[in-house]
């Protein structure tokens, strides 16, 4: 069926960018954040994907993502701060993915433990947790 | 000056355990981080230590604790989830330091990324960033 571009400008995606690991029970909490963001947002596609040993990559994410139509896509490094794999890994596989799909418009945000709101959520948490 | 049990038994401590980086930036939101804790509970001692890359290590922080006379350390793992580093490494590291210092109580909380109330914020913060 085709789609009105009024139908393709709202579709939307949010990509939990994340490390990796090689236990699968490491994604559990991404699957949860995911989980919580479909309900926030059932207007958006949500999905995950991995910087090493889990899939999938965020290039090949990207590339389904853009083959789905979505024309917005918001990329949240799911990472407690920002060393080499943000700062410099990041913004190639970003780079590659604008110049693969120049149709599809990437954001990025800061990476999660950077935000001062989930910064004063752990701080909570860790003080009732004592 | 010696003190008493009734001082020793409220020195408590808060160590945020976190992976370390080449890079002294990736810690800045671990810093902020203790920062919070400081602000919340003045009456914690609040460390950072490392698994690899920056220092101090994890044994070396609780062993300058004891030294101090903390009698109750809480380690949080500054982690998004729970892998080798946490599943594996960490009950290793803490079982050392137990015996190296039988007279400190040391808990261990779950993951800050595991936490719901965590996740909530998280969820929150990135539905605010569309």
């Amino acid at each position: 069926m085709q789609t009105t571009s009024a139908d393709n400008a709202s579709k939307r995606a949010i990509v939990l960018f994340a490390h990796g690991a090689r236990d699968p029970l490491w994604a559990e909490p991404f699957e949860l954040l995911a989980q919580r963001l479909r309900t926030l947002r059932p207007d958006c596609e949500v999905r995950l994907a991995f910087l090493e040993l889990m899939s999938p990559s965020l290039p090949d994410c990207v590339a389904e993502l853009a083959a789905q139509g979505m024309h917005h896509i918001t990329i949240v490094p799911a990472f407690m701060s920002r060393g080499a794999h943000l700062r410099r890994d990041l913004p190639q596989i970003v780079e590659g993915a604008r110049t693969q799909h120049p149709e599809v418009e990437i954001a990025v945000t800061d990476a999660l433990g950077e935000s001062p709101a989930v910064l004063d959520a752990m701080a909570q948490w860790i003080t009732g947790s004592l």
